[in-house]
């Protein structure tokens, strides 16, 4: 069995989401939380930006919540930059004790999985938290220095969303996270680190295949699946190997595709990184369980493992996709 | 509180640990299941010799137990690449759901917590699987570059071990886990990356007082109390922190003083990275839980969170450490 049931079911009762400028002009826009039109957030460099997202976003949901920091038992965070600095040295200052998480973009998944299965694991717990940001101009530099090469984007390269979000989970809440997956890595054979969504795609699918195998569940149960960041490319990819093993789905939101107006601003197949599903989650899917609008979703993030290094040895993008079975409490 | 108690405890039931020339060298030398002279472990970058490295590890401690990785349901990993693609790229052959983790130095304590609070949280996981590595040469590549400049090793700088564990968890086994505690990040103030001794000491004393503070418990009661990888220059000033704070540590073993001979190797404050605190806890400390010489110790692997970005941008190397509590069950 791949599915995990939660002994003890964990509950979402805030979030927030913090977003830059880009992500602010596309058709989510209005619902996020924060935005800062220069994209700094008040810091010196766009590595540091990220960690300033991160802080307001968790700084954010917890102001929304009235909790302190100290109300917060355990923090888990992660984001793309090497060695995942931009939640280290973004949190710290919360003094929440911490637990660090590299799922490249599935990042989300991992966190809200590992955040319920820590309450689940003991009643010392109190109340968690999931954090995870990315941010362009630092994926950009990291990933794609020089940028002065002007190296041509192809249509199926994705922009890396400003973008970040923070879950507060406990005992109570209106959304329930009952059953969980860790997604397994898939090797899709793709190398190429402008097409990440056929990286990803495959991790997708078998992730989703299982689940539906497993559960004995039909995705006309949910009222959407949610995938993270597969854009245009990829999720024309996901729901081709679906319709393959006799599955298709007619609710599948795909948070790369939401992000953006992909046909007016200039982000080729779609938004990207590990802010990219945690905003668009936090802002608008959150709400519609919480209204009672959606009673079910799977929110299953999608990750591409690679490194710049691992590209230049010329490996194979991994990819990764763990699940989350989210229902609303109304 | 910062201890988290498990409502079921977890077991360890099995290990294994792999080494490089350098750490077979060294004074626990014969005790590791694995070495390999060349440090490639038959691949052909330093890169995907770690990851080898790592597979390596996990098939021994699956051989050792007779169990196929089928038998393990979850896998959680990490490493100090950039993306944490060693751990990705060596473990995915296995197609165990995986999920990654970065603490650094410190990620074999969040391995441990992890797998444990895994198990206590859901009857669906029969068993799963903790593993981290580190190599010099992926190290050396990756922090350290360009070699050929030649820098100079202060006395107060570590060397990353070529070393690597694998642990099994289940509901039976030799030695028990029912307390763990993620560690709080802490800025000692320290920027200097040869010096990260200095930045991770501060992490583990305020992890060993918050420790002794909430149990009530005494260092005596313990057979051991084993940090990461502090080396000589972080376990000074973690006995000399603790001292002002009145813990007086009799039974302090430090995995990076340990795994090498550093009068004799050339390793100036001694060893760390990932993989030494796996190795050396794996080949030394489980077999005295296994034959009951030891009853209790406390784990403490010492993480440093930076980046050579953030290093260069001048920001402080933050320090952590989770805290494992692990019992023979003789």
């Amino acid at each position: 069995m791949s599915i995990i049931k939660l002994k003890n079911p964990a509950y979402i009762f805030e979030s927030a989401s913090a977003v830059g400028c880009e992500e602010h002009k596309g058709p989510l826009g209005d619902k996020f939380d924060f935005h800062d039109e220069k994209d700094k957030f008040g810091a010196k460099t766009w590595e540091m930006a990220e960690g300033e997202l991160g802080r307001t976003a968790l700084a954010l949901a917890l102001s929304k919540a009235k909790l302190r920091p100290d109300d917060i038992d355990v923090l888990f965070a992660g984001d793309l930059q090497n060695q995942c600095v931009a939640s280290s040295g973004g949190l710290y200052s919360f003094k929440i004790p911490y637990v660090g998480l590299y799922g490249a973009c599935s990042t989300l998944g991992e966190g809200l999985m590992s955040a319920s299965l820590a309450l689940s694991a003991s009643e010392d717990l109190r109340r968690v938290a999931a954090v995870t940001t990315s941010h362009n101009c630092a994926a950009e530099r990291q990933f794609r220095l020089p940028i002065e090469y002007g190296g041509q984007r192809p249509p199926s390269a994705q922009w890396t969303a400003t973008a970040g979000g923070a879950f507060l989970l406990g005992r109570d809440g209106y959304a329930k996270i009952e059953r969980v997956m860790p997604g397994t890595i898939i090797d899709g054979g793709i190398a190429d680190a402008n097409n990440m969504g056929a990286a990803m795609a495959p991790a997708a699918a078998d992730t989703i295949v299982k689940y539906f195998r497993e559960s004995g569940e039909h995705p006309d149960d949910f009222d959407a699946i949610i995938t993270g960041d597969l854009a245009k490319e990829g999720s024309y990819l996901l729901e081709t190997i679906l319709e393959k093993n006799n599955i298709v789905l007619k609710n599948h939101y795909d948070c790369g595709m939401m992000i953006y107006d992909y046909k007016k601003q200039d982000v080729h197949s779609g938004g990207s990184g590990c802010g990219c599903s945690a905003s668009v989650f936090s802002a608008h899917f959150l709400p519609l369980l919480r209204s009672g609008e959606f009673k079910r979703v799977l929110l299953i993030p999608t990750g591409a493992l690679m490194s710049t290094g691992s590209i230049q040895q010329g490996n194979n993008i991994l990819g990764i996709a763990p699940l989350v079975c989210v229902e609303g409490v109304k």
